[in-house]
């Protein structure tokens, strides 16, 4: 059965508050797409976090002493370095441009994940399509940034129950973000959160085409979702913010971010 | 437009030598599909070693002292940590049963990317399908390691041009790799070889929906879809080496796996 993945294009901008589940009810009715169990929908974790209010205005953020010094390390902000601090449990790496952290959800990535791009001034809630930023008075599209949800495994969750409830059928959602690799060049889809399907399929023990038994191999099956999904979406002005996928090769399940976190303890690069 | 990836799965055993385009076109006749422009071929690594006899009898190998000394700390097999320094430029980190390397091609990869899996003693060319492994008196299955092809770029380029002349239309073919992550656990596919599509897509400069300037999105699409077309071979009996797909969202054009490799200046985590 051929792996499908159909972008959902014509999501209108997410304001606070609105009801994602039924955004994505209505872009798949237009898009005729009718959900079927084991469905998946991939979700970039830009609209939840929109959707949740994770909007930062800068001008408003004092920055510490710690912020302040590693601003200078990193060439960066003080105000941003210090919403990097707040959204973080310990710095890795520092370079300019750049700061390395453990993020509070448990993953590692570049600058605790806060984004710049595609981040406009809030919205008012439920009044319609807003003037172009170009056209606000005095509002500085530089002085916003955007966090990564709060808790992303239960925004999954939550979607996916509105949209289980509504469809009547056994879904997964998943919602990316995405990631700089250490020694690769380009960014890949990751999962940062999920809801109804497996983070990793453990195939210790499995046997091969050759009778012999695999000795290590824990496919990290959400992550190659998530990369999946992330080129459908594209980065810039496509406004790709979902994808919908049919033939997602393992049995559903219940399953979490933390499934995909490697233990401290068999760390060898921090 | 969809992103679909049909997996081809009654490709027969590979033996060294064997057209390896030549098998695919006929598998793509079975599957009913017609190849058209922008199509592109994912391909597992292990068939393409196969074809081109990088099968290895670890009882030849002579272990060096530095393997020896190597074997202790990794607490693994002498003459296959032989192998791995002879596959690799430098040691990063090794920890019991993993040596951490960059690769003679230029990736950072654990065990220099030998595989133990999906080996059989190599079929002798061109006489059908051998007998089971458990039928042959006095091979072991564990004496044979597989290494990654010599030079997958190339491999990549040879079997697009006989795809291509075959076909008339302009095919982009990857070979694909199951790699380990830092920070994260589970494997995911990773491209170790590319021929007509891009490593990566460089957006810096282009504007996002807000008209403010992406600074730095460079996205890793053939690792994109590398992880992509994993997914949908599985890991173990499921006997999938190649993957069709269709939709791929760029134009394709001239690339190479160097595209998506970190320069050693630029890495944080050596």
């Amino acid at each position: 059965m051929p792996l499908t993945l159909t972008p959902l294009s014509s999501i209108p901008l997410i304001r606070p508050g609105d009801n994602l589940a039924g955004i994505i009810l209505a872009e798949l009715r237009t898009a005729h797409i009718e959900l079927k169990d084991n469905d998946i929908l991939v979700i970039t974790s830009k609209i939840v976090s929109k959707v949740e209010g994770r909007l930062v205005n800068l001008t408003v953020i004092k920055p510490s002493k710690e912020a302040i010094e590693l601003a200078t390390r990193s060439a960066r902000d003080t105000r941003m370095v210090e919403l990097i601090l707040q959204e973080s449990r310990e710095v890795l790496r520092v370079r300019p441009g750049t700061i390395i952290v453990e993020h509070r959800l448990g993953f590692v990535c570049a600058n605790a994940g806060i984004d710049h791009s595609n981040v406009s001034p809030p919205l008012p809630p439920g009044e319609g399509t807003g003037p172009a930023l170009s056209e606000v008075e005095g509002v500085r599209a530089d002085d916003w940034v955007l966090l990564l949800p709060e808790d992303p495994d239960r925004s999954a969750a939550e979607i996916r129950h509105k949209l289980e409830a509504a469809s009547g059928v056994r879904l997964g959602v998943m919602i990316i973000d995405s990631h700089g690799r250490a020694w690769r060049l380009g960014t890949v889809g990751m999962t940062i959160g999920l809801s109804g399907l497996p983070g990793v399929v453990d195939e210790r023990g499995w046997q091969d085409l050759f009778g012999y038994t695999l000795q290590i191999t824990v496919v990290g099956v959400a992550d190659e979702l998530a990369a999946a999904a992330s080129l459908v979406m594209g980065q810039a002005a496509e406004a790709t913010p979902v994808v919908h996928v049919r033939g997602f090769p393992y049995p559903l399940r219940e399953g979490s971010l933390g499934e995909l976190l490697r233990p401290k303890e068999q760390d060898m690069f921090r």
